[in-house]
């Protein structure tokens, strides 16, 4: 008989991603909304497994998941319990505020909008535990070579004049010049340094490109799949999201509306599109900047690891094309030296760099001065070109030990796709539904290997399973464990 | 015969730093006022050296770091001239959309609101020059010994584990526990470490609030005279800026509107108001509280200097004195350490944590690891009180040397107020009016000595001349010289 506590007797998954994942956004909704209230005491794994009519195992994994994150407390042989000391909000969820009167903050409808889009990318993005083996993707971890220099460089940077003072919000002019000529040698890409604005990672420069050019009602074009954080940033600017179909080619530009009433803007990834790995070919380039020239359309160029590539012949960055008013480029360090350093850049229109510079002053009043400064020291003594070509190895070595490794554990099985850039790939099972995936992923994370199912990115159901296979965090060896891992659980689920 | 341009023929240079600095600023000026147009010829290095009585080798630097900045451009055996592809918008100055019709870029109103709104603060906070003895307020220097600490401590931050991966975006638990600790210890404010969210410093602090809580319409009180850049954030987001006037025991309650039609939150900077330096007397916070919570308007109580105290009794924050969820607390690391940091955190009210995380998630995914990480052990060692304490008996020294001075050399002249905290006091000057202020202030500058008139700060007509003094990049002997200087032009300057 199950002894079901009464609020999950209603228990709903949202049905996005893996059932335990699921499960686990239910139990967060459950306590957020005080349904669970602190000190209760949840049900057993076999009869909330009973309930839900799924593995124990998968409960057991959320409910694991939870424990680690603090939610839950295990008390051994006595059952699990909603932790006592909870924050009282968690902090993933918004909704509790409108559920309890008593601390009720009304936000703004405007900030309850960015609360509520910022906290349903981030659920996608955050991981719940860090694997042995872990092909997360979009993380990386510089080499000690780059360390002793950036050891050396902080001790040098402290002992510079106005190392201290507020700078120019829009960056360093030193190190602008130095993105700005990288960018032209590298990508194509002719803006001079007055053009570029240093900023916080990729995810700032496109709140700030957000905040300027995008009014409640406008048009957003994304790609789909594409990239959550994105998207986010657009809806919190009061955009409506339009996702625009991507193959093996990249966006597809048949897949544009033909007209673009209040369409204001089109997020793209050219050179490695996220989370595919495609790259837009020379044609959809070209036709792409025709359909947004025509029709008024800004596009924003995210070439999160264009640094990184493998082909033979680099392809121009869109916004290297020609002088184009109307293409916004955004990179970032995160991908080619580390997420932590909070450093990117854009490079813009000329009409744009005075209310970027400006927005940009508004919200923090330029990026930290010293990693700048760090940054900048490792550009003009070359180590940061040194290092780049080594990551270039690195991630090459990486890349053929993880399509070598797919290919001989998984043979026939996997399709590999986006695998000519970056710092990951994307691994295809034609012969595997949805749910199987969330059982392989299940399965995989209890022999403490991580894989990321890539329908998490996709607004519109993607037809097929696949895995983001990310290997900023794995070496040769790690890789190939974890490949076996995954191919020998792979096996044992895979219909007959 | 020197043959100079016509527009350099006025040349200024403006006295800070190496000559050739100098140089390369006055002709960057030149070119941002449209004095050098892009083409123009300039004139031999010979010449201009001639001209400004230096070496020509110094010109010839000026001139090769321009050409490298892309500013100018060096036609061999033909001159250097000013590119002719110079972005035509000084980044300082967001008028030439509107000027030029060609490749205007119709930002979105809000956009266009923001843009604005941060020019026009931007333009009262920033420096044109450095002056040799410059009593700029806000801006701060570490000592030797801090450096050493932090110079260590980056080596040992970047063998943490986990350093270098995007972290929780309300920032590093470490880190969090020991602000809302050393909140609850020297200011009495009681909230949990999970309560704070990291931000880069105040500046996004106020953003953050203002995105979350403003809706277009609503009005923000704001002190007057008061912090143009909280002003400037409001106004980004739509608000209506309605300023309550400012007296000696600080922001005056019974100048604050009886009803509170849209009335959405309240800005006040009780420690040491900015710029006046008035202390929020005991009876005018709690009638503030009072007022603030029967209307269910928000205070933002913004401490920028709140550790930095030279009178008896540490006065309570207005976020300590009983739990209160309508006050949000701000702080920052940028005058306890030094602003290039770009680090500083809000204390907030329950119900604002979910919101505040997610949308500091959403506009850059938290704070630079690194600095956190940095900050947070020179907290856990033990350093950051040391250095606190350090700076407490430094700038104690500098307020008394600033005191002594301006009573010694200019006596029943100047008034001085608001120097019980902080770095920087005011000297108030009641036989100057506004415009004999602006020829003291442009005396100094011609004799190397930076003085600030507070009437920038302010939205209504002060009625009366007062400096703020800011003593954070003085020590006491450049302090008693200036203030020398100072009272040399005062004395010249004077009404009979």
């Amino acid at each position: 008989m199950s002894r079901l506590v009464e609020p999950l007797a209603f228990l709903e998954l949202d049905g996005g991603g893996p059932r335990y994942g699921q499960i686990r956004r239910a139990l967060l909704g459950a306590i957020g909304t005080g349904a669970l209230a602190p000190g209760a005491r949840l049900p057993t794994t076999r009869d909330l497994a009973r309930q839900l009519e799924c593995a124990r195992n998968i409960v057991l994994l959320a409910y694991e998941q939870l424990v680690l994150e603090g939610y839950l407390t295990a008390r051994p042989r006595t059952g699990t319990f909603v932790s006592s000391d909870l924050p009282r909000a968690p902090v993933a969820n918004g909704r509790r505020q409108s559920s309890s009167g008593k601390d009720r903050i009304p936000l703004a409808p405007s900030g309850q909008r960015l609360a509520e889009a910022s906290s349903q990318a981030w659920a996608i993005t955050r991981r719940s535990r860090r694997y042995s083996i872990d092909f997360m993707y979009g993380q990386c971890e510089p080499d000690t070579r780059i360390l002793r220099h950036l050891r050396r460089g902080f001790g040098n940077v402290l002992h510079e004049p106005f190392a201290f003072e507020y700078g120019n919000p829009a960056g360093d002019a030193t190190l602008r010049a130095e993105v700005a000529q990288r960018l032209c040698g590298t990508r194509g890409v002719a803006r001079s340094a007055e053009q570029i604005v240093i900023t916080n990672g990729a995810q700032q420069a496109l709140d700030i490109c957000a905040r300027l050019l995008l009014r409640t009602g406008d048009q957003a074009l994304v790609e789909d799949p594409g990239y959550e954080a994105a998207r986010a940033v657009f809806r919190a600017a009061g955009a409506v999201i339009t996702p625009v179909a991507v193959d093996a080619e990249g966006l597809n530009p048949a897949a544009l509306p033909p007209r673009a009433a209040r369409t204001r803007l089109l997020y793209v990834t050219p050179s490695h599109q996220f989370p595919t790995g495609a790259i837009l070919t020379a044609a959809r380039r070209h036709q792409l900047r025709l359909w947004a020239r025509s029709r008024g359309v800004f596009i924003i160029e995210d070439d999160y690891d264009g640094e990184l590539r493998y082909h033979e012949r680099a392809v121009r960055a869109l916004a290297g094309l020609e002088p184009d008013d109307h293409v916004i480029y955004c990179g970032t360090f995160a991908k080619s030296l580390f997420p932590s350093l909070r450093l990117g850049y854009l490079a813009l229109p000329d009409a744009l760099v005075a209310p970027a510079a400006n927005a940009k002053w508004l919200t923090d009043r330029g990026s930290s001065g010293l990693v700048q400064r760090l940054v900048r020291n490792l550009m003009t003594t070359g180590e940061y070109d040194r290092h780049i070509r080594r990551m270039q190895r690195r991630y090459l070595a990486r890349r053929d030990a993880l399509v070598h490794a797919l290919t001989e554990h998984l043979g026939q099985e996997v399709e590999i796709a986006g695998d000519a850039s970056g710092m990951h790939l994307v691994a295809w099972f034609p012969r595997l539904g949805p749910s199987h995936l969330d059982a392989l992923v299940a399965a995989c994370a209890r022999r403490d290997v991580g894989v990321y199912p890539i329908a998490r990115h996709a607004l519109q159901p993607l037809g097929r399973a696949g895995l983001i296979m990310g290997y900023g965090l794995v070496d040769e060896r790690a890789i190939d464990r974890g490949v076996r891992t995954l191919a020998a659980k792979y096996r044992k689920i895979r219909p007959a």
